[in-house]
């Protein structure tokens, strides 16, 4: 196992994203936000049009302030000089194991033995990811929620074989960051904000297909009872409040029948399913193309109420 | 069927709650702030320190100013009077068929015959409540999200019986208060707020009984993601969002394979099992007695932010 340490001066840290679509950039946005010296940043993809595409895409992910940043980051379209005096290489492209697992051999063989390995995969395990390398131990998952540099979950999913101190690092990076890396016990399909999001889709997906709502009235539905509630406080602590002084425990047992009586009768569609014409005719007839400002606004400004409301009573975490 | 009319000036409508629990002072803290007569609101509900109950209870859901009118609030210890002169009958007793199919034909013998019944229950629907009824056309589920003086959903569900006056009398009334009527097309287990919540509360438990992630953890992982991102959109618009150019269905061709298999994997626990002793104390560990205050104002202030961005830009729906 490497011995690893990472410059504690984070901002001017060398971090090179491998492929710039929109998780790629949106996390490079992010470190352009921190860096000191922009050009410490490198962004690799193969795309012919790597540079006008990242001068035109990038800065809608930045502050008007920071556009000036934009073209002094790196770019390059193959990996061995863009990974060679990395501190972090953060990969972001596709979810394909044998692309995946050729990568971080490759990176490892010219990437400084110091260098953090983080792959932003949605269902790739590390430990599917790593059966290539001749240190297994440095790979580690670290899932953002799209879009990154707007939502701060970081979900850091070591391994079996990832070393304590790349898990300490990477936590401990994104600490000082500001963001909420939240730290896995153990590898699962899909990890856990993933799961969530995906098992109420589904059963989402079984209420439009039934016809009992429409997409359109079950996200009002979501976004006037779940959607604020959970800004403040997740499923448990929220339901928890709501059961008085029994808490969830007595909460669920008052309910208890009619939970399980949910759970028996969930939905149960699949992908390619007949659903599937249904559903995304009604999600391009209601929704069309959307504005990503006013999304990412909102979301900015959600999370900023959250906190100062926790700020002014005191009971920040 | 009855032909049913309600006076269009709601702000003096005679409305009789039944029921003081958590979600009757609720709801009777909504109407209080649209009364112009405060005693036209009667609480109903056999407790015997009804009076003391309300005058402590109360308060608690309305704004400073508003308390002036707690004490003008009727109270009443059985239905036959509290609703004779009844525009509208809001039931938030107990989640029990027997109770509640003997109180609507108790409430239907005594309320005006163009009275809106309206029952608050979360899971039994309103085809099973209404069979003692002479006039079944009557009945309507109108169910809100806890709590209904703040979270502005109300899933409106007819009976395959309850008549077209009584569903557009019910959206129309709680439009022009400003809140989120959702007319579901047909009556479902547990409506779909309730299906959609506990649907992922069951992976939720899954994962913490499988030692993935803390209950603290999960909740974090929700109040940095999905909570966000759903207090402004909903789900399909979210992942449209999320999706590009080719919107959700190019983002769901895209993450199909992890999608499939977090659907296959997904937890399968069920109320009673093992699990609970672990949950339930973990929950109390971590969150014991809430602050109810921040929280109400954390999801004030939530719902305030998304509805200034969406005046602000102009795409206010």
């Amino acid at each position: 196992m490497t011995s690893i340490s990472v410059n504690r001066d984070d901002e001017d840290l060398r971090i090179t994203i491998i492929g710039a679509g929109t998780i790629g950039l949106s996390l490079a946005a992010l470190h352009l936000t921190y860096l000191k010296t922009p050009s410490n940043l490198t962004i690799v993809d193969v795309r012919p049009d790597l540079e006008s595409h990242i001068l035109r895409a990038l800065p809608a992910y930045l502050p008007q302030r920071l556009h000036i940043r934009v073209p002094q980051v790196k770019m390059a379209s193959s990996v061995p000089a863009a990974v060679k005096d990395s501190a972090i290489v953060q990969e972001c492209g596709p979810e394909n194991l044998a692309f995946k697992s050729a990568l971080w051999s490759e990176v490892e063989s010219h990437a400084p033995p110091d260098a953090l390995f983080w792959t932003s995969t949605s269902g790739i395990p590390a430990s599917h990811q790593n059966v290539q390398m001749r240190d297994p131990s440095r790979l580690i998952v670290v899932h953002p929620f799209n879009p990154p540099h707007i939502l701060p979950l970081l979900e850091v999913v070591p391994s079996p074989q990832t070393s304590q101190s790349v898990i300490d690092l990477t936590v401990g990076f994104w600490r000082r960051r500001g963001r909420q890396p939240v730290l896995l016990q153990k590898e699962i399909t899909g990890f856990v904000a993933g799961r969530l999001a995906w098992v109420l889709l589904r059963e989402a997906i079984h209420l439009v297909d039934q016809g009992i709502v429409t997409v359109e009235q079950l996200d009002r539905i979501i976004e006037n009872s779940m959607g604020p509630r959970w800004a403040y406080a997740g499923p448990f602590k929220s339901f928890h409040a709501g059961g008085g002084p029994g808490g969830l425990e007595a909460l669920l047992k008052n309910v208890s029948p009619t939970v399980q009586a949910c759970w028996d009768d969930a939905g149960k569609v699949n992908m390619g399913d007949s659903w599937e014409d249904k559903v995304f005719r009604q999600v391009r007839e209601s929704y069309g193309a959307l504005d990503l400002e006013e999304r990412d606004l909102a979301n900015r400004k959600v999370l900023q109420t959250v906190q100062e409301v926790k700020r002014e009573t005191k009971v920040q975490d």
